[in-house]
């Protein structure tokens, strides 16, 4: 890879790793990750979503009983504040990453738009 | 999004659209786009595909007639020499996307890698 590439890539990197966005996300994520009942929690809610993911990506039927599983995590969950609070700067960061995505992906979308047609 | 976030993502941008991968890609596409009857074999290997990855997706079947069809547009696209150019510029390309990426998330992995455990 192009040194000007790698140099580009490596700005972009540490522009993420000094935003507001990331510092609130990491904030968040250390005080989940210091109250033993919220990591839990946390930690459940994401094995849960992972599960129904793979089930999906593979294909596989998923239950009823599974789905409303799912939406019990999720409620509780979202009642607790100090995970709220980090579920929303995750949805923060993952919409910044989108929109970093849309800008560096122009040049391949310019490309395969014109062959698309 | 903060401005020196969005200023690295044009820079990065700029780079991946000056590289020399970039450009080898856009010629070698050109080049298929130009010439109706290697344009027409490659739009019919790349529907095959999608249609192929949309499936996987739903988790339908995949026939074996289907399979041997996609295995029959593979070994034709890769005997054309022009196409055949094509497809490893996007590989060579696809590669750095890669690696621009992994260099991009290193701090969203950081913090992920630390809750994983
Ligand atoms: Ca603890
Ligand atoms: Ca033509």
């Amino acid at each position: 890879m192009a040194v000007n590439l790698h140099d580009a890539a490596y700005e972009l990197e540490r522009s993420i790793r000094n935003s507001n966005e990331y510092h609130q996300l990491k904030q968040m994520y250390d005080a989940v990750n210091r109250d033993e009942s919220a990591r839990r929690m946390f930690e459940n809610f994401r094995n849960i979503q992972m599960q129904l993911q793979q089930k999906q990506m593979m294909g596989e039927d998923i239950t009823q009983e599974e789905v409303e599983h799912a939406q019990k995590t999720v409620a509780l969950v979202q009642q607790h504040d100090m995970i709220g609070r980090l579920m929303e700067a995750e949805q923060r960061m993952s919409m910044i990453i989108n929109e970093l995505n849309m800008i560096i992906m122009k040049p391949l979308e310019e490309l395969y738009g014109v062959a698309a047609e």
